[in-house]
Order: structure tokens, then sequence, then C-alpha cells
């Protein structure tokens, strides 16, 4: 056995011998223990910072004497005096191994980080970023050797950080040599390295050791909102997160109308398209002043986003999206230069990553919620709906994963009813109705109060009391029906046969009464039969799409269901359940994911890997078109009552017991053409 | 032996055999004959007209007969009748081999066309551009197999044409859908495979068969004159030629003043991108203009330029250039988009190739000058001199080739001479003086009569006698020498040593009259004795350059000479040689290349492996740096004298008697310092 110093890295485990003398560091490169260096051991960059452990390790079987590092060097002592070191903190460049050691790597030290992705998630995002800093030194000009500075600094990082061959754009071209010069050649270089490009690029050089951190933008460009989170490329770190409104809602509400305003406005994809482009550089902009950041940091940006938004976001114009076939432009992912999209805010060499699109109706932002889902990991058959405008459903397991989009309409965001608005201040986002009194009460956004509790009216007062959002119409059907209000058809009772003034007479429907302000000039809250019919509508779509899939994969249930979409994050899955939207399961079984397409713009902004891993997984997704399936109809027929014609909910009738009224006094079926039929009789 | 027919082509003299029924076309690619096709054997683009032979052929041992090929089908017929067909030409395609047969591919039909340079010169262009047409028909979109318009290309050109894989620009994302809509999903696409890049771009994209054609510029980018050729590549043709004047004269003449420029406004540097780039989309407007064709039909542009016009085309301050080490920002070859330096006016997706530089003073239109004129191929030791404002000079063989740059200054382009100007109109640009009468006779650009020629001043009245350009100061001070007007040491002598009144007393010096029309209003045009000084230190640095390569090869003198750049061909080499500007070789090894840099540029433009062969053939040229080599200062010093101190010119001396005389009446040396000499003496 050799006599040299055994090196123990904890948490690793990872150990080896080396002869005294050989720098902490260099000891874990060559075991392969995760440490990080940016200067690449010229113990300027602190980035390499480890614990040595002193005393008795029984369960490594070692004695670590006082002297098992060396003594502190000037270079250390230098560091410690100008920058200080936490207690304990040696520099693994520096310290050099004397005796038998155990060393820690702290989490900071690490390359590879794990980021907690959510507080109520134990995944973690392995940090792998695409770019990257690195300290080099230059050789100075040679008139004896002449070649150009971008070729000395390419032979440095080759010789210094084994980066086979980089390339750089005439814009970082211009500034090499005077940062060259002022650095003495020594600098730091942003190196891109692409999943698909064996050569780096250079995306920004800084003079000497660059301290102030380099940054991603995870943007999920939605239909109706621009979320963006503002990323520590090295922690992993969100320092600030910050959305807006998608100004193209001017051009048009939801994704079709806005494919017809450009197929009825010549050039209307371009305004639209650099309105978007706009408002995102106002969202860099916005998002870097709060995190207190040069925006120039800002060195990649990584979109999720619809097939529609997407060709927008490109200057494509989206007019094949709204029509048979649905052909997109491309369907690959994209690297582009952040320029080639017009952000001007952000660094002028910045990278973009589009994931890609799955189907001309599934996009990027699908792909995004199976990156973060990662439904094909799934040991159980799993159900993820990313509820919006259009929904994006998958369904898999481990052995394979289906995907489809249905057109649910914009009735799930509160367009399209008569009381609803979007979720803002106001908004009424919850209700309850008595079983027994079939009086409601409600909260609204603003307040955590319910309308029956001391103090609603002095919380409200500054909102006020405005109308009804997506969630809180979801509840306000759900409620109606437990309350032996509305019937499985999806018919209002009337005064007369529920027994409360509540309900009204609306033509020759009826609504029900939620909140009444016109005496004090303020709105007026209902239900109506029309409400109740797009609520129909928009969930027979969604649990259409999902019963597709069961067919394509020839389930007739599912084991779980993860509500995606910040949408989802509101629902409550028990009304949600009751109103038939999503096949049952046990309560339990349905869990939010939150906005799993920004998950997904994260995962892949921090780690390259997961970008090769997604363009396999939607290469591999199963897509079904849910406009061309004959079964589609079918399907969305039999889901028009509530909760279901035909499919058992047993799960649900553990826990709720519906009643069974029924409103129809004409003797039809109360489906939805039930008016067409009238008129025929009349 | 095989029944089936024989085929034979001509005249690659490729043969096999093939059964009944092949079409020429399959067989010629079996057989890897150089046969075109842009429609990939659909019989619509024309491409693959061959001629096929009848009779005997005993060189090749075959008797074809007249049923040798299938008759004509109903393509062909549509063809001939649609578009014409020359008499006894074929469509490869189409026409199918059914017995023995003798094909013979015409020039025009094979890929790799042999341009032919210039007519003085034996070599050849081999057409192979880096851009090339393919026609191919997509696969319509389809819902069931949701893959964007992009991959259905991308699989069309992998299936059809075996490209591996391509990518696009947004720009042409954009435009892809409706041009496939449009073509019916068959298209023709331009396709750029780079030397360094496997994944090809897509440049642009038509609907069906495009048959415009596909042009490049070839661009000699010098300090004073932009020179471009449009080159049709397809065929190889030059189409048309244009050069105009760098704008950036106004910044600076040469490129020293240039770099100060720069170094004493800030912004500077700008201002003078800014404004070569204006020229560079004025001068590609003009060119397709004249030329008659689409300026978006330009996809490909090769630039050549010295290291200072090339850092100020990138955008790059030259400030590193004006002084040691001279580094440059990059010295490898650049590949980019035009649209990164601005060109607007070609193709939005051209691209942009820079061929590398040599060093900080021998830059990419010295890269050029090996290319066109290869040094390191020619068996004799050959000294390459392009003579500007800088000389690059080359010299080698077979065994090695080394290069440098020599600051001979303006004088040679009629800068700082007290008549001299540019070559345009009414420059005198060749001047006669006869030994006897010392009297002068000249011509003038814009005419060939010499001035003592009948009719001589009526072809002069519209541009009148203004000056003298840069090759006639070089004859004037070379005839001044011959006429024993000027002695060794480059002193002229007075009136009464000469015995001529055109000798006048300039001060304590001497100059001679050449034309005097001060009687008229016009002007005076002499040659001063600071006019012989300027040449002396322009012709010393040429030659000491020369002498530093040629004691770095370890040799006395070079088999053969050759003068390159646009001034390079209109210096008469026996006055050059008297001068003593390049050594002594026989006056029949003194040839002049034209502008070998802008044939360099055009090589590259034509032909992708050319590029390769430069990149490598610059990393393999031994650099020499004059700025910093002690020995240059002594060989500039014995170079003053004319046509040289210390070398012998025996080839010279063969075919001229130069006088002695010396007109040194001071005793002195005559060489430049006497002035300071005098100083001390009075």
């Amino acid at each position: 056995m050799s006599n040299d110093p055994l090196v123990v890295f904890t948490p690793s485990g990872k150990r080896g011998r080396f002869p005294k003398g050989t720098p902490v560091l260099t000891a874990a490169r060559q075991l392969g223990v995760d440490l990080d260096s940016v200067c690449g051991g010229r113990g300027i960059c602190s980035k390499c910072q480890i614990t040595p452990g002193y005393g008795e390790f029984s369960k490594h079987g070692v004695s670590v004497h006082e002297d098992a590092l060396s003594e502190w060097n000037g270079v250390e002592q230098r560091y410690q005096d100008k920058r200080g070191l936490k207690a304990g903190r040696r520099l693994g460049c520096q310290a050099q191994i004397m005796g038998d050691v155990v060393i820690d790597v702290p989490p900071e030290s690490q390359v590879h980080k794990q980021v907690v992705r959510k507080a109520a998630s134990a995944r973690v995002i392995e940090m792998d970023p695409a770019t990257r800093l690195y300290f080099v030194e230059v050789d100075e000009a040679d008139m004896h050797e002449p070649t150009g500075d971008l070729e000395r600094l390419a032979r440095a990082l080759r010789e210094q950080w084994d980066i086979p061959a980089i390339r750089a754009d005439l814009s970082l071209l211009s500034k090499l040599q005077p940062v060259l010069r002022k650095g003495k050649y020594q600098v730091t270089v942003a190196l891109h390295k692409s999943h698909n490009d064996t050569v780096a690029r250079v995306l920004e050089i800084w003079p000497g050791l660059h301290e102030s951190g380099l940054f991603g933008l995870a943007i999920d460009l939605g239909s109706t909102t621009v979320a963006a989170h503002l990323t520590n490329l090295e922690t992993g770190e969100v320092v600030a997160s910050s959305g807006i409104m998608n100004p193209q809602i001017r051009f048009g509400e939801d994704l079709m109308s806005r494919v017809s305003y450009s197929m009825m406005n010549p050039g209307g994809d371009k305004e639209m398209t650099a309105s978007v482009r706009d408002a995102l550089n106002t969202l860099a902009e916005e998002i870097a002043k709060e995190a207190g950041i040069d925006a120039a940091l800002i060195v990649e940006t990584v979109f999720v986003c619809n097939p529609v938004m997407h060709h927008l976001l490109l200057g494509i114009d989206p007019v094949e999206l709204g029509q048979a076939p649905f052909a997109l432009a491309t369907s690959g992912s994209l690297s582009l230069n952040a320029r080639e999209l017009d952000l001007s805010v952000i660094n002028p060499r910045a990278r973009v990553y589009i994931l890609p699109c799955i189907a001309g109706h599934v996009g990027a932002d699908a792909a995004a919620v199976a990156l973060s889902e990662e439904p094909g990991k799934s040991k159980d058959l799993v159900l993820v709906v990313d509820v919006g405008t259009n929904a994006e459903i998958l369904l898999g397991d481990t052995t394979r994963v289906l995907a489809c989009s249905s057109p649910t309409g914009p009735a799930f965001e509160g367009a399209q009813i008569s009381s609803g608005q979007r979720a803002a201040p106001g908004a009424i986002d919850a209700i309850r109705i008595d079983p027994i009194t079939k009086e409601p009460r409600f909260r609204v956004i603003g307040s955590d109060l319910w309308s029956d509790e001391d103090g609603f009216e002095a919380a409200t007062e500054g909102s006020g009391i405005t109308g009804i959002c997506g969630s809180g119409i979801i509840e306000a059907v759900a409620e109606l029906r437990m309350a032996g209000l509305l019937d499985d058809s999806g018919l209002i009772g009337s005064a007369e046969a529920t027994g409360t003034d509540r309900m009204i007479a609306e033509g020759r429907t009826h609504g029900y009464l939620i909140y009444d302000a016109t005496d004090q000039g303020g709105p007026r809250i209902t239900v109506t039969q029309g409400d109740i019919r797009a609520i129909q509508l928009a969930k027979s779509a969604l649990y259409a799409g999902a019963r597709l899939l069961m067919d394509e994969r020839g389930v007739d249930k599912v084991d779980r269901v993860v509500l995606a979409g910040a949408f989802g994050a509101h629902i409550s899955s028990k009304h949600a359940m009751v109103l038939g939207m999503i096949p049952d399961v046990p309560l339990e079984k349905v869990t939010s994911a939150g906005n799993a397409a920004g998950t997904g713009a994260r995962i892949a902004l921090c780690n390259v890997a997961a970008r090769v891993e997604i363009e396999r997984v939607v290469g591999e997704i199963t897509k079904v078109e849910t406009a061309i399936a004959p079964k589609f109809q079918e399907h969305f027929v039999a889901a028009n009552a509530i909760p279901h014609k035909t499919d058992p909910f047993p799960e649900l009738a553990k826990i709720v017991v519906l009643p069974s009224p029924n409103f129809n006094t004409r003797g039809d079926d109360g489906a939805g053409d039930g008016g067409r039929r009238r008129r025929r009789r009349s």
C-alpha cells in the first residue's frame, strides 16, 4: 500500500491517495469530485472552497491531524485578507494535502448543484447550464508568431480548460482586444456550449475575474400572460419572477382570434410579433431592475409557448395553424441569437433556446410540462392536464406517453361567462352554496375572508366585488349541482322547482343570483343557463380529449391526475371532479403541479442535458389529433352531462352524494340541442 | 461477360454495363461521371443534357446503333416543345440505355465545370461552389404525423439528395410555408454547404423550379478601390465587374492615417466601418443592375482585403494594427451572415467568407494572392509582389513559402509626388526620354497616342494633361536614370551638368520638366528631387522586404518574379528593374498576374475546397516581420541606390547600359541624409 496520504471527499465518499503537496483541487479533479473553479486554480475566484475535517473519522477509517493540509500560503492569505473566508474554509486550489484528510465540499462549491424546485416537491434541478464562466490567461501578441487575439484566446481555453473550439460574434470580436489589454491578458469569458454544436460560443468577455454572476431567463409565453423567472446560472437561484400581460390581447383574446386577425389583416402577424417582442424587452428590463442586476448579464433565455405564440414570437405567420392540417413551420427545438428575436435589453450575444413543439396544437409549453412532470417516468398511469384556453393533455407511464390538445375555449378563464372576468382583485374565485338554504357565500381575490365573515365588506371595499373568474365559475357550477339547483343535464331549476328566490327567470331559462349591488350602482353577479352551457362545452372538450388518449392507450381509468397551468393551481379538485372535467380518481390522486410549463422552462435553462432529453421525449410521444378523431365528438357529447352521461364516477360517489333532480319540463333530454328541438316543436 | 449494354462517357472515358432501361443520368451517377441535375431526374431542369454519339467508335470499341437510347418519352417531348433542346441533345434523366452507346457530357452539363481564369493563363477554376440549387418534392403536412414543414423539407433533402442535415434562419422560416404551398410542395432551395460546418444552410427557397440562377460576389476591398466581380455560381461566368472608390479615403489616404484617425477620434472606426459598408451596398446594387439580375439572387460574397480594411469591414477598431506587435483581433478565416456586415442589398441570408489573414501586416489579400499564384506549387523559386500602398511579398516554391509586408508608402500610387495623381484620365502613365535629346514623350490615360504623335492634342482635349500617376512616375525615374539625367545615388543633374534646359533649378536641387501649360493656365508637370527621394524610399522598402525573405530562405537570387495588384499590371518590367524595385532576373521571367487578389477571391467564391486549401496554406506560411528585423534597415539603405548600391544586376546589364554620371558636387554620397550633412557643414 502506498504511503501517500489518503483523502476522502464528502459527501461523495470518493477517496484516493495523493503525493504530499498535491492541491486539494487537483485531487478532486483526478477523483471526479464535483468541485467548482472558475479561475482554474489561481486562487482568485474562491469557487473551490472546501472544509477540512479534523480528528477521528471511524466511518472512513481516517484520523486527521492538524497538519493534514499545508499552512496558508500567500495567495490564500491575500484572499482571506481581501474578501474573507468562512470559518474553517480553505481554498481547494491552494491548500495542499500533507496527511490523511477528510474534505467536505459544501453545496455552493459544487458545479452540479442540486436546486430544489419548489417546497412541495422533492425533485431537484441539477445545475448544468449551457453557459459557464471560465477564467483564462491568454498569451500576449507576438510578432514572431502572428496569430490573432481570438486564436490565442481559443488556444488558452483549449490548453487551460479542454475546450476544443470556440466561435465569436463580430460584436464580441470588436471588444476582444480592449478587454484583453485592460485585463492584462487575464480575462473571464462566458462560454455557451450548446447540446447540438461542438463549437462553444464566447458570449461575453470581462477583464480579469468576473464576479457579478451570470443569469438566464425562463419565460412561459402564454396567450394571456408572459411569466419570467430570472435565474442565477451559477447557483440556480431564482432571483426575481415577474409577469406581464401579453399585449397581443388587443388583437384577439384567444389564439384563434389572433390567427384570424393575421388572416384578415395583411401584416397583422408582424404587428403581433413586434408587440410581443416589445413586451419581452420591457419584461427583461423590469425583472433585471427588480433583481438589481445589469441586464447585460442575462446571457440565456428559454421560451416555452403554445404553437401560435411560438410562431408569432419567431415572426412566422400563424395562418397555417388556423386550419387543418395545422402545419407548423418548424416543430424542432430552436437555438437562436436573442437579437434575431429583437431582444435588445439582455446581452447582445445572449442565446435563446425554444423547446420543441409536439404537434400543430400541442406546443413547446406541453413539451415543458412533459419535461417538468415526466409522465414517461411515472410507474402508474398519469394524466397531466394543462388547463388554459387550449388544454394540453398528456397521458402516460414508463411504457408510452400520448399527447393531444383540446379546444376548451376561454370559459375556464372567465371569458364568455355573463359575469365572467379575469382573475384579478374583486373577482369571485371561490364559492359555496348551502345545500339546505341554497344561500351562497364566496371569497374574492384580494381577501382571504368569506363573504359571511366579519370584516369582509371592509376588506373588499377597495377592490369591490366585480365578477367571477375561472376557478369561481367552476366552483359555482359544481356547487349548484351539489346543492340540487342544477340537474345532471345542466339545466338550472326554477324558483318554484327549487324553492329558493336565488333562482331568477331569464327569458325561458333560469339563473342563480350570487350577488346583487345594483341598488348601489354595482354589479349583479349571476350564473346563467348560458354560462352553464359554456362551462359544459369546455369541460366536455377537456374530458373528451382525456378519454381519446385513454382509448388510444386502451384503458378506462387512470391512476392519478396532475392539473398543471397557473389556473390548475386554483381549481378545487373536488369541484373539478363534480363537474366531470377530469376522469374519476381518488381525490388524493389529483394534484396540482402549479406552472409546470414554467418549471419545464427553468429546467431547460439550468440543465443542458434536459434539452437533449426533451427533444428525445417529444420525438417518442404519440400525437393524437382531436380535430379529426371520429370518437372525439362521441366522447364530447357523452361528457356534456354533469359529471357524465355514461361513465361512472365511483371515487367521486364515495365523497359526494349528488342530488338527482330533473328540471326538464319539456320531456326532451336537456342536452345542448334542446333549443333546436324546441323550435321544431313550436 | 454481361449482355447488358455498354455505356462509354466522354470526355471522362468512364464506362460500364447497365441493364436495358437504365436512365443515362443513373448510369452517370453510378460511374461517378460529372453530370449535373438540379431537379433530381424529374425532367424539368434540363441540366443533365447529354449528346449520344452514333456509329463506329473504334477508339472505344463500340458500335452504336440508332436505337441505342430509348425513344423520346412524354416528359422529354414536353420539354422539347416548351423550351427546345439543342440538336442532338437528350435529357439524361429521361433517355434510357437500350444498347451500347457513347454519351458525351457537354461542358455546360458538368457540375464541376472548368472555368478559364483569363486568356493569358492556362489555369482554370473548377466550379465547386458552396451554394447550389436543389429541387425537391416535400411531403404534404399530415395531421397523423405532425412534423413541421422545415422538418419535412429536411427529410426530402435527406432522401432525395443525401443532405444529412439543414438549418434555416428565422427569415427563411417565415417564408417557408407560403412558398411550399405556392409550389404545391415542389420547391427549389439554395443550399449552402460550408467547408467548416456539417449542417447545410437553406439560404433561399422558391416555388417550383428556380431558373434565374444563383450569383456570388468576389470583392477585393482595397484601401483605395473596391473591386467586385459578379459571378454566376452555376457556370462560373463573371457577368459583371465593377469598382468604386473606397469612401474611407476621406478619413485618410493610406492605411496608417486611417488607423490614426481612429486613434484620434473616438468612434472614428465606426464611422469608417459604416462608410465602407454603405459603399458595398451601393456597389452591389450597381453591379446587379449592370448585370440585369435581382440582387436577391446574390447569395454569397467573398472578401479579400488587407488587415486594416479587414478590421474596419468587420467593425473592429484597427488601433492595434498601428503599433507593434500589430495584433490582429482574429487571423482566421470568417464565415458570416451578410447582414452581420449590414449588407442589405443582396440576399438577406447571403453568406460571407473572408479569407484568413497571414499576419498583422499581411492580410487576406496576400492570402488571396497565394491562392491565385500558388507559390507553394511552383517548382522554381518565385517572388510574388503585390504592389500597393503596402507591398505584400511572397517567396516560395514547393518546399516552403515565406511572406512579409513592406511599408512602401503611397508614392507608387502617385501620392506624395509633386505632380502626382491617381490613375485617372489625364494622368501620364507612360513616358520615354530620348537619351540623346533628353526630350520626353508620354501617354496619358484615356488615349493610346504618344504625345509626339498626330492627333494627341485632340485626343487629350477632354481629359487634359493633369499629372502623373504611379506607373508614370516609375517610368519617369527609370527613364531619367537611363538618359543619364539621374545618377545612381538618385541625384538629378543640373542643366549645366546634363546640357538640357529640361533640367530646372528648384532651390538647391533640380527637377525635370515634362510638360508646361502654365501659359494657358494649365499645370506644370515636373519630376523633382523630392519625387525621386519618395520613389527611392518606396522601392527600397519593397526591395528590402524581398531581400529579407531571400535571406530567410538563404538565397541570393530568385528564378522569377510575379507582379500582382491592379498597379502591377501597368508597371513596365524593364523600368521596374532599372529602378531596382525587384531583384534581378531575366526580363522574360517578370510577369504580371493582374489583380491576383481579386482572382483569389473569385477562386474562393467558385470552389469551396479552395477555402480549405488556403486556410491550410496560410497556416504553413513562414511569416517574416519587417518592422523588427535588424537586417531590414541594412537592406533598405543599400537598396536606396538606383538600381542598387551593392547587389549586381547582371540580367539588367544584358539589356540596358546605364550611364554613370555623378551629380554630387559636394563630395558626399548623395544618400537621403545628405541634407543633414549639408547643414552640419554650412
